[in-house]
């Protein structure tokens, strides 16, 4: 379940993602999600109110910015078609201050895929905080894009210790805990984000979803957990550390994303356009099935999911000088697991649209 | 001779500083230097007009951030008593994009000398892009503050063959190169400051400087270069190694600050307030002279060197895996070399206030 804890309290739940641009290349699945989403993001764009003075577009949990690229252009591409060509167009990354920034601003500058590729009058920045508080000045902001983001809960650790994903807990005092959690992250962001927005600007907010019962992610969250456990069994790791592996993320039901806005639609000043739950298609799958290798299918996911973990991996160990090496053979027992008997990995995406008063 | 190598050419010189937060915690003789600019950083402050809209204060070259929390809390509180408590006020950092922006992020939201501790409606963003060119909007920023970066030279690297610094070399065509460079940097860092500045709005740039025919580098300087050849006479590091460890900076003499300015004192819509070079008082002297302990004063002054030059030295090993241990002993040879026969170590700065016409 991709992207960075977005921490509000000093206390972080998890970290940031991988660094060294290893979330960069390893984030299909994420890019695969962001490619449904681009019909509603037209849309917001179309629909933006460009007013006077620099336009400013937020992308909110940037991580190392390769999936953010395509959107921004989009938005770029349209607004200098409406505005002229001297208009400046202001995009502002956000994620946890330990995001790896410097990835980021690399692959702005030299990513051929980067938006900044060819464009004039266009300037990039980046903003290190959490966003559950406002983070932009009042009314700066004329579009926003957030993804992959707003499953990961703030604040202090919640664990599970019976599952490295604490929605998968049979616990339900764990299950509570983490979407008592979730409803707060999702009000705290939108008042926030509500502050941020100038009238009429729209924001496309899309994380890990739950739709008929299930997220899409059993397979491979309980293959993950059952690596974790291997390698308890084998004495590699203590219960502490295993225990501790709890990675702060949860997915929301349609419902979960509705609730904030009530019978009215409407919740602190924004309105809510769409809500809704999608299927993410596992490209992964289709590769596997055509050419028939367990082993690439297995290695593909793995490293999808260390871009993500790791990071609370790695804290879990406390400072081990075998720290990677126990990164290397968890992931690889995973990859290992997960090449026994592949399936289809189809994820949930969940969706909201809401547009500011 | 502190601070990042800001690139135009995508061939980086330098790299930026050493990461880790290590830049931010040897970094006293630039928080030295930034103490003797503090009346004229005020006067600028004072004379800031403030206009509608948000308050954009501009720190470019930012390095960890360590150094800009003073000044930026000067005007800060300056700017909060003579506008309302709502007004926004956007602190821009800006450094190459190998800066460790997340040392910056985690500095401004956890250190206790940060700026945003207590303030409100102040927010700080980064950006990661060389300030050759224009990195923000057109007549955007109402003040800006600029320490320790502009000696180190844009572009290719120039190599010199019998120094670390380049200006030290006994080839003049090295020293000429050096110079030529360092001219056309100052008058494009001018333009693109001109460029984004308001009218009105005030730029200081403080960088190493030389007066009477001094640097104040040249114990330090030589003890380097002498340690770098005392571990290529062990045979530690080959002659290619040696000469590709040139750090890319150089001093500024007054009047190579007041060139471009001219006889009239204006260039491309900037008007020159002031062109001087201070002396900056060594605070590791005075610890020695109070505890007589050579040693810490070898080791204060080879951290402080290896602050700014790490990131050169390491790009010179290309890839040796004893990368961190030739470093360690390089830095340990640097100190034991100054701890022989402690000096007096005034460094010089190099300062022009200029106003947007």
């Amino acid at each position: 379940m991709p992207k960075a804890t977005q921490d509000k309290s000093d206390q972080i739940g998890g970290a940031a993602m991988e660094g060294g641009g290893f979330y960069n290349r390893h984030s299909a699945m994420q890019a695969a999600g962001i490619s449904l989403l681009l019909d509603d993001w037209e849309a917001a764009v179309r629909s933006t109110v460009l007013g006077e003075g620099p336009i400013v577009i937020a992308d909110y949990g940037s991580s190392q910015g390769r999936n953010s690229m395509a959107p921004m252009r989009i938005a770029i591409d349209e607004f200098r078609a409406r505005a002229c060509a001297e208009r400046p167009i202001q995009i502002v990354h956000t994620d946890l201050p330990s995001n790896d920034f410097a990835a980021l601003f690399t692959a702005l500058n030299d990513d051929p895929a980067s938006y900044m590729a060819g464009a004039n009058n266009v300037f990039a920045s980046a903003i290190g905080r959490s966003y559950f508080a406002p983070i932009l000045p009042p009314k700066s902001v004329n579009l926003a894009w957030n993804t992959w983001t707003l499953h990961w809960i703030s604040g202090p650790v919640i664990v599970a210790r019976d599952h490295a994903f604490p929605g998968f807990s049979q616990d339900p005092s764990v299950v509570e805990a983490v979407e008592k959690r979730q409803r707060e992250d999702l009000t705290d962001f939108l008042k926030s984000r509500s502050y941020e927005l100038k009238p009429g600007a729209r924001l496309l907010s899309a994380s890990v979803g739950r739709s008929q019962g299930t997220t899409g992610w059993n397979w491979i969250g309980d293959a993950f957990w059952g690596s974790i456990e291997d390698l308890g069994r084998e004495g590699l790791l203590s219960r502490e550390e295993r225990t501790a592996m709890t990675v702060p993320v949860n997915a929301r039901t349609e419902d979960q994303l509705r609730a904030p806005f009530g019978s009215t639609g409407h919740y602190e000043g924004l309105k809510l356009l769409k809500a809704e739950v999608l299927t993410v298609p596992d490209n992964t799958w289709a590769t596997y099935l055509a050419n028939g290798n367990a082993q690439q299918l297995g290695t593909s996911h793995a490293n999808m999911v260390r871009a993500f973990s790791g990071p609370t991996i790695a804290n879990a160990l406390s400072g081990r000088a075998d720290t990677a090496q126990i990164l290397d053979q968890l992931y690889a027992r995973l990859a290992a697991r997960l090449a026994v008997a592949p399936q289809l990995h189809e994820g949930k995406l969940a969706v909201i649209v809401v547009e500011k008063s």
